[in-house]
């Protein structure tokens, strides 16, 4: 298993994390698997989606706020529960295909690491299973 | 890995694939293990739900469209951003465990491929990797 | 692949299952891999979220009825349309990485079984996978 840091820096922020996938996937050798991507937090979590166009997180990120508001009659007292029912919605694993030792990812596929109750020090988990 | 293609004719689409993924297992001889089933696409997903009454994937995509709204002063100006925050939700993969050759599911579970932003030819990659 | 009950009591709940999960995991005596967690029902799910403060899963549970109200005009005629909804918002399977015969969660972390359309008699699908 492997892991990194994510700094964040606001509040609420689609971090492109393919990258640092790329390089944990070179190192560990696997030609044919799959990748699984874990967040150990309970306000953040790893999504797949577009980051050609930087709007798309920028609306991702805007319309959650809207269906999960941070203030809205909730019990817990910490003030971050808008953030812990993003992190569920989301969820905090993604699965990603390997093939000839490549991600398998579609062309406008990006792998982020989503945060809902920053800025933080996260850290994103990444273990290979090989399919041999 | 395996993959094959699904046609959608509308715009918003729940299409059963369960029988494609049984199909994808047979010919992979895997006994027990599990299936990752990946939508390499950022406007659409893969889900697990009822099929036997179709009125419940026509709830499921209705109260989806209520949920996020296809206007609703987004920034990103293709006019889609409502089916990539709807592609997070359901998000792109699925796992199924895979018992004695066959997709271990409930009775009412069907594997289907969600269209939001169709109609258009899509791809689902499957991969099962064996328990050992 | 082993699995075990869960018995809701109500028509939402979230039930802490992680000491099932680990119980499953000693005797599988997988060192390092993956843990697969598989929901087989359409009206129930399977998500990791906070479990400290009890207030978390109240706070979830009561925001995602908000999101997904019980009557909305659905067309499904057994009256859990909601239930299927949330079923796959949260989705029936999670993946957690196994390192060192122990379940990589973070701090706060508790995987939960997530009643949507209860009281039921409900069961838990659990896999290993050694990565080595």
């Amino acid at each position: 298993m492997d892991q990194f840091i994510v700094k964040t820096h606001s509040r609420f922020g689609m971090i492109d994390i393919t990258g640092e996938i790329r390089s944990v996937l070179k190192k560990s050798g696997v030609e044919n698997g799959a990748c699984y991507i874990f967040v150990p937090h309970t306000t953040a979590a790893v999504t797949i989606n577009e980051n050609a166009d930087p709007d798309v997180p920028k609306d991702i990120l805007m319309e959650m706020d809207r269906m999960v508001p941070l203030y809205d009659d909730y019990r817990h007292t910490e003030g971050n529960s808008a953030a812990h029912i993003k992190a569920s919605l989301f969820g905090p694993s993604e699965v990603v295909l390997v093939e000839d030792g490549n991600l398998v990812l579609g062309t406008w596929q990006s792998i982020f690491f989503c945060e809902f109750d920053g800025p933080r020090t996260r850290k994103v988990m990444v273990r290979f299973i090989s399919a041999g």
